[in-house]
């Protein structure tokens, strides 16, 4: 009924998350009809974006530079490995304020009914990160969902216990929640109360 | 805390309608790291609709062509003008399928306290447009509002009653309601009860 640009500025939005066709079609009519700047400026953000951010080398946080500023960063402590399913997860905890150590970004969780496995969400890299460096503590952040769960299991059967003290967030985090949805208040009580496992 | 070509998205994001801060993040970390093409074909997507996209020439509805595929269409009832406030309305009139005269879409209502007159809402163009057309019914398809009612009543006052005949949705349209948030079937009802005013 649109204009078939118009169809295909909608179609391209509704593949934000929680974007549905209505909500795409309303997006559409205010970038045009009332903020053309602001979606050029939105285009030019993302190209920019995708160009220029990669990936941590040492955490794979996404960065614009090949080590991203926590990891370079000498005031964190490099004793203290923080192991995250997602960057969502990484910011939810790094905007809590309570944690001052480094991280490793997996992406998502095992998953085997998906086929999803190891090398898909970077359990080998988290490995090679572990072989050379001064790590002291592994702090298994993984969500406290089954799959979360099994993840960090999976982990935990892979790393020497003699050598590493491996820590789970506390209880404070809620049964099937994930960490993103987390108030910062919570997140912080949970880290602090961090177990051994 | 992310990086600034990160930041720079999340803000541009949030210049979606109903986008705030988190929901930006959370979009910016999809765009990024899980759909990569999707985001590079939303850039293009935004690109090439502010560039392909105008308005049509006879009632100022984006079009991709100097007059828009309902303008061009002569199995509309030319005798029949529509007028709406915005283009979620005339979209939402469209898609009821009750309707199948022409249109003229104002940019908003009259809004004296912002400041918003008649020059800025399209009044000159809407009137320059009854002037060399073949209209009989004028339909006043502004929202159910004070300000909807006080530009239909603005525009009721410029035109011709021995020329036109002037009609309004009729009741089913719910004081305070918003067209654009209307099922299909509602506007249906209210548009074959419409009534002279
Ligand atoms: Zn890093
Ligand atoms: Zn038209």
């Amino acid at each position: 009924m649109f204009s078939p640009k118009f169809v295909a500025l909608v179609q391209a939005l509704r593949g934000l998350p929680s974007v549905g066709q209505k909500t795409a079609q309303r997006m559409a009519l205010q970038l045009l009809e009332h903020d053309r700047e602001g979606a050029a400026q939105l285009a030019r953000a993302i190209v920019a974006a995708l160009e220029g951010i990669g990936r941590c080398e040492s955490c794979r946080i996404f960065s614009e530079t090949p080590v991203c500023p926590v990891c370079a960063d000498n005031h964190r402590d490099a004793t203290q490995l923080c192991i995250v399913e997602s960057p969502t997860d990484w910011l939810a905890i790094e905007q809590s304020g309570a944690y001052q150590g480094l991280y490793f970004i997996l992406s998502g969780h095992l998953s085997p009914l998906d086929g999803i496995g190891p090398e898909d969400i970077g359990i080998p890299e988290l490995m090679n990160r572990l072989a050379n460096s001064p790590v002291e503590e592994i702090i298994m952040a993984t969500s406290a969902t089954i799959e979360g769960e099994a993840t960090a299991g999976y982990i935990m059967d892979r790393v020497d216990p003699a050598r590493y003290k491996v820590t789970r967030l506390a209880q404070g985090v809620p049964m099937g929640g994930e960490l993103e949805y987390l108030d910062a208040q919570t997140l912080s009580l949970a880290l602090k109360s961090r177990r051994s496992v």
